[in-house]
């Protein structure tokens, strides 16, 4: 029989010892498993080692192992009998500071076979990661935040379990991608050095933990691999993100924006990576004005209006009657408001265009989206003027911030081949509306793609292929991060980046065609 | 100020994080111990890594750290302030089947500062190893067993500390050398494949393990070190034996042996090491006879016969009145009797030559040592044929053992330069009786040196030196096992050994020049 192998799983069929080999069952174990996964070193816990001689011998020295490359160390995580038609079962995880996502894999197919959502339960402390950092300098307030979180996870490893009608017990390993600090707070480390000058994380690769010391519950000898973060604003779920892509393993220049309450960008390729986050301001993920949300039913997520008549449309996610309005609805309306005239290059409303939308009230200006007896909430929905500016404000820094980092390695944005965009933000958003305004780069539209949830995907990636673990390591010393100084010269870009869809209208060739 | 270092304890003095110097606190304090330690690959586990952030601010960024290079992967082991008074503490276990000693270190000063021995408790399932792993294999034998020595040693860890005034929680590291049997039960590890042919244990590196997971309750950070045993007959407790005796660091040759119910031998220098082990009795250890006795008060150590009146002179540890004989009193006796003809060539007694010590009963020859009226248990110490044919036949085992080691490495016993013995027997026993017997080679005495309990001194070593655990790597990897054959060309130097002392007089000058 050949070793069978499918990501980290593989089957060996060991040779019996003999007089004439008489390694011990620990070195013939290593032996096999260092040759099956190409890595020296290998680790095996006493947890296993106490299974080991009755399990081989029972198993006539066939087993199928469950490993772990933790940088550069085999780790085994589990074993079964060939025979035993249970498979291993690994939990996807983006741990997000709003949502946390678990996508079920069994180990053996590379297969997800459920998945699972839920609000992150630190929100009752703060919806920001920010007052809970502040929350977590309290006394007990770590322990707390980490409790919430641990018990969040243990519900619903519970409700996915049952779901695939598994137990908790066959869960043998977790893969979790989140920013720095959702992973500190994660694994109960302090996380106040992150938000302080000169931001230092406790940890960034923090490798693969024994679930049990995290208080998860799952298989007894399982481990749980949390994605490396590189410095304070640069986290595992971002090179989770770059993983998904594969931006990591292009000949040529590719660009990944995720977009959150800070935009982080990638730029690069298979042989350089440089990064950078900067605050890209909350409009975009639809946190500011009063009527703004994200994705959800009823959330206005695309709007056309008639450049002749002037006539509204809107759609809402899954048709329901309109309640808010999510980010990507955002940068559609601004966009439309533009080509139609209601908005002007600067991004004021202008009345005299459309006075049956813009009215004044209390010294501002407003645009009625939708009247009350449209709305699901039976008041009209309007957006005012300080609303736009903050939408402007976003969709100017996001647009420096890529002209930024451009400029810094010495590319323009003709370079970029392919330009991922990630997240709920990404898979809703439309390129063209994003163009007119000015928050993207003037590029073909098919450059732009949409990752969805990269970050769960690539936490999924890494349980299913063993080789992507080696391009985490390839990813995380690749990258460099630039540090986005906001000196003069970025104030001139983002000055400049304020106007719709910018000052210089040659870099937006195809919005001054259409306009 | 420089950092400071002793063993395996470092004072560093961290450059404080700034702008320019972002690391994250774990990659900070790796990079230090990482270059202080010269080792590339630092494992920071996250108990301690939830200490670190505060700690190193509290601490001003100098910490004093333990440190363990488990086979190249230098693992933190424990945190302290560089003003905090008390020492990490580390425990030395000489873990052997009948006696397990303890000795503390301060592992600041390297200084031993208290020891402790005890029974081992396994003992109540029997004294003998071999009984024990048949006990092992019956239901619940090896909780039990393993359960036993835990409890021994957590009840001895509490009396050292309370001897040497520190708490448990004081010590952070301990170093274990014990024959492959002993660890196995001491880690739970079950030891039935190490007696039943091909003779497979379940691990020969076992490194080092966190305390909590073996059950043993000391610094809950504490990591405890298994030496490695070289397959199931050449344990941990020969490897720390090596280290401690320096063997492997000479130019010439030398020899060490061990001697218990097997007799471990190496041969070698800083170049190669060649081991056996065989069975050479349990008559050298005092094992068989009815009086037959390990070294202790009231126990013949030394004996002395005048050739010309056939007086007897004993000497008894501590002077007590005589209650048994030891091995390396036995080993005295048999010189004695042998030089003043009351034992034959063939180690048969010879009546005639004392009338009133020798005589017949049941049939067989026996010696009166000590009459009733003299001894402490107020019956006559006497010796039959038998014991007499034991102790020759593990005489012989022994040299043949010697003689096959050396012959197969192709050098001579006129190439070795120093020859330890280890053990209680090695710090009792006479070489000129020894030699007499013909049980050891016929080298000027002088090349002969005691050890005492050489595998605690390794262990000790081990806490005291950090280049110790690249010699026990050295050592590990140089070991080459030989397996002792029993064919025909062993049972011809056997029987050529069965005489005292030895058929061919000319490989023992020194005795028949004494004869």
């Amino acid at each position: 029989m050949q070793d069978e192998q499918t990501g980290w799983t593989v089957t060996l069929n060991l040779p019996a010892p003999s007089l004439d080999d008489n390694r011990a069952d620990a070195d013939r174990l290593k032996a096999a498993l260092s040759s099956a996964f190409n890595i020296d070193a290998v680790d095996i816990q006493l947890s296993l080692l106490k299974k080991l001689p009755a399990r081989l011998r029972e198993w006539d020295y066939q087993v199928r192992c469950l490993c772990f490359n933790d940088y550069g160390l085999l780790r085994l995580v589990g074993i079964k009998a060939p025979s035993d038609p249970l498979p291993f079962y690994g939990l996807a995880v983006d741990l997000g500071t709003t949502r946390v996502v678990f996508r079920l894999i069994n180990l053996d197919t590379g297969e997800a076979t459920a998945e699972q959502a839920f609000d992150n339960p630190q929100i009752e402390i703060g919806p920001d990661i920010l007052e809970r950092i502040h929350y977590a300098d309290t006394d007990g307030g770590l322990d707390r935040l980490n409790r919430l979180i641990i018990d969040g996870f243990q519900a619903n490893i519970a409700a996915i379990c049952r779901s695939a009608d598994i137990r908790e017990q066959d869960i043998y390993f977790m893969a979790v991608a989140g920013n720095t600090s959702m992973v500190h707070l994660f694994m109960g480390l302090f996380p106040g050095g992150i938000i302080r000058e000169p931001y230092i994380p406790v940890v960034n690769r923090p490798g693969l933990i024994p679930a049990a010391s995290l208080g998860i519950d799952i298989h007894p000898d399982a481990g749980v691999f949390v994605f490396p973060n590189v410095g304070s604003y640069f986290g595992g779920d971002l090179i989770s993100g770059i993983l998904y892509s594969e931006l990591h393993e292009r000949d040529d220049i590719a660009m990944l924006v995720d977009v959150g309450t800070n935009a982080e960008v990638v730029l690069g390729n298979r042989d350089w990576l440089v990064v950078c986050a900067g605050a890209a301001g909350p409009a975009l993920e639809g946190g500011v004005s009063r009527i703004g949300m994200t994705a959800g039913p009823g959330v206005i997520d695309q709007v056309w209006i008639d450049s002749e008549n002037r006539r509204f449309d809107i759609h809402t996610i899954e048709d329901q009657p309109p309640r808010g309005i999510c980010g990507s609805g955002m940068i559609d309306l601004v966009a439309q408001l533009f080509l139609a005239g209601l908005l002007d290059i600067r991004g004021r409303l202008v009345p005299d265009a459309h006075p049956e939308r813009i009215y004044e009230f209390d010294g501002e200006r407003r645009l009625v989206i939708v009247a009350a007896e449209n709305s699901a909430t039976g008041e009209a929905l309007t957006l005012g003027q300080a609303d736009f500016d903050s939408l402007i404000r976003s969709k100017a820094a996001m647009y420096t911030i890529l002209e930024t980092i451009t400029q810094y390695v010495g590319v323009t944005f003709n370079d970029i081949t392919r330009f991922y965009v990630a997240g709920t933000f990404g898979s809703f958003i439309r390129p063209r509306s994003a163009i007119t305004i000015g928050m993207i780069p003037d590029l073909p539209e098919d450059t732009y793609q949409p990752l969805g949830n990269s970050s769960l995907g690539g936490a999924a990636r890494l349980l299913q292929e063993s080789a992507a673990m080696a391009a985490v390591q390839g990813i995380y010393q690749n990258i460099t991060y630039l540090e986005l100084n906001v000196n003069q010269e970025f104030m001139n870009r983002f000055s400049a980046a304020k106007f719709l869809p910018h000052t210089e209208a040659d870099h937006f060739p195809s919005v001054r065609q259409s306009n």
